[in-house]
């Protein structure tokens, strides 16, 4: 079996972790890693050498990785800011790249994607693990199988405690060059959308026969990561004075043209558990992520206590998993299993020549959320309108699915 | 000991349930009752005989009630149209009224409250027994003891399956005259939002040095009833074509004056337990209902599943629960203990002459985000400013608290 050649743009923690998933994928072979830190390329080949027993090429730009002829794809773990102009450059070098998520920065940026993808005809993926996820997955299964009646409302969040990083990331000894500190001191959004976003649009038919249509947006004051420095590292800290823009907990809430709403929640400098908060409600069923609970018209009692239905998703694997997960091993690689997933839907993609499952419309328009929640919050809480990325595309072509794999 | 006297206009099912509560409180007379419906003041009558033996003056023209000279304290639980007329012909009568719960239909119905509070001097009380839930009392006083270091954000909702009832109304032997029916077909707007909102409400400090500044309001399509009564009624059901203007699911985001974001959502027409969502997130600790679990700095681990804090709640009362639960047993009347503890609430207020533990100010301002998410549903999302209902003293006259037991 030939093996899928691809390469790698942006080595740091997630970028190591992903490319040590791929390395050991029999089918690929990793032709070159690219990073503009030279440290970080000598780990990552070292990584592949070790699992692999190669070496792929050590680069550290990225123009030079692209002129390979043989690499047919490029993973894009790199910063945020990173993520639009490496997938451009992937299109107009022809070669299907796979970016980390993030949101963008403007939304021309998203726009400049779709015009790439036009003019080159070079598809781009947005590597959305959560996408991936067992309980995503199987609501969507679910709902493709009508057990949620029609689906009128979801809820996602970011939910995540990352008041130590984003604190620290100044600390010699630690790995967090292009970390997310200065978004937090600059910005007010919700900055990292995708996880919740990302199978809520699936569900919802985002781009194939559905879209978003407008957004609200409000932040509140910022106050964790103040509390956290001053208690954790004490007044003489550098951070200790500083202004944090980004309030602490953002909600969005979207309309989509079919009717339905989205609320999400960006919740990354507060004290608690981490959730992604999915919760999809349709008129003969609801599932809710933070006690793990299916509650089915007809199999549930809706006067019984909440309580008794607490964890019962466990119980509905088995009938209702999506095809993608059955028999599916998740140890096989990072975050649950869900990495190796979203990896094995690229590789398949490059292998194939295929529209990847994650599209250029799809990163987008989920992408899109993050500088229309800055606009929205800015001008306090003002309704914004989500631009049709697909240019009225998303009733005509796009409502078909091909098979039961699908996203 | 002096029997404190009142009066109940509004008998149907709700009126009759706290009639017979109040019945059974040793130290209230209830001097007479009043409906439109004359069966229902035969029924309410009799009621009282049994529990308390005595005979109320049974009345169906609340003006006759309020020309009793006795009289001292006025209990509300009218259909929700009724709310605000009858409080202010109370507040004219110079009696202290106590109004169930509802949203507004104009905003100038709330600014009527506070003119006439302020012209007659009489205060009027909303009757939130929610804001007496042991969970809701408990946060309040966590919060107060500093716990919860600074609230930043709080949601709640009114999570309730009631399209059996919304559908079936019309049925003859049903006892649901003045029902919720006509409020969904004809507006679309959060219909419901002081059980959620009044706990929240206390906790942020609202009308006492803080204020709600705007909101955003969203609805979904509405597919919930139409859904509902095609499988349960058929299609020669006279509501089975109708059209409901109510969205199965609102949204409703405000942001305060402080900076804090409140989020609450209307949820009646799908399939679901029952919840109102009430969470509660400070810079050290975090609530939520729908897993009943406290999640605090220093004592829990954010590295852990939350699973592992699932029904925590319990462990804490002993430590926390506020002054008022202390010892307090909910068998005592309705909704778990809450019916009592606002009835008391409010017949210690009439015995003393003193200012209800929930104002005219609070009334006002809870009840107006009916209104006020109507509007901004109807203009897209758009925010609207909530009146400041104090005219300037939510900042001056009105932070202090006076003893632990107030809410």
């Amino acid at each position: 079996m030939e093996k899928t050649k691809i390469g790698v743009v942006g080595l740091g923690g997630r970028g190591f972790g992903l490319t040590k998933v791929v390395a050991a994928m029999e089918d690929v072979e990793i032709v070159a890693v690219c990073d503009v830190y030279e440290d970080r390329v000598r780990r990552t080949v070292g990584g592949v050498r070790e699992i692999a027993g190669y070496e792929p090429r050590g680069l550290t730009n990225h123009h030079d990785l692209l002129n390979i002829d043989e690499i047919k794809g490029v993973l894009v773990p790199t910063s945020w800011i990173s993520h639009i102009p490496v997938a451009l450059d992937c299109m107009r070098a022809g070669k299907l790249s796979a970016s980390e998520v993030g949101g963008a920065y403007a939304v021309d940026d998203c726009w400049e994607l779709i015009r790439t993808y036009e003019a080159t005809h070079t598809p781009a993926m947005l590597l959305e693990n959560c996408n991936y996820g067992r309980d995503e997955l199987m609501v969507l299964n679910m709902v493709r199988k009508g057990i949620f009646g029609e689906v009128v409302h979801c809820q996602g969040g970011y939910r995540h405690d990352l008041r130590f990083g984003l604190a620290h990331n100044r600390e010699p000894d630690r790995e967090m060059r292009h970390y997310r500190q200065a978004e937090y001191l600059y910005r007010n959004c919700d900055n990292y959308p995708t996880h919740d976003l990302g199978p809520i649009a699936k569900i919802l038919d985002i781009n194939r026969g559905n879209r978003m249509l407008t957004l609200t947006s409000t932040a509140s004051c910022a106050r964790g990561l103040h509390d956290h420095i001053a208690r954790t590292d004490g007044p003489e800290y550098p951070l200790a004075n500083r202004t944090w823009n980004q309030g602490d907990i953002v909600t969005t809430v979207i309309k989509c043209a079919n009717g339905e709403t989205i609320s999400l929640v960006l919740d990354t400098t507060l004290p608690r558990p981490y959730s992604r908060n999915f919760q999809v409600h349709g008129t003969r069923a609801v599932f809710t992520e933070d006690n793990h609970s299916l509650f089915i018209e007809g199999e549930a009692d809706h006067e019984k206590p909440w309580k008794e239905y607490w964890g019962n998703v466990e119980s509905y694997y088995e009938k209702y998993d999506h095809p993608i997960w059955k028999g599916y091993d998740p140890n096989k690689g990072g975050h649950g299993g869900m990495d190796y997933l979203v990896l094995r839907g690229f590789i398949d993609a490059v292998r194939q020549g295929s529209e990847p499952p994650i599209d250029v419309y799809d990163m987008a328009a989920w992408m899109s959320v993050t500088p229309l929640s800055e606009e929205s919050i800015a001008l306090g809480g003002h309704p914004v309108a989500v631009p049709d990325f697909t240019r009225g595309k998303w009733f005509r072509k796009r409502e078909v699915y091909h098979g039961e794999y699908e996203l």
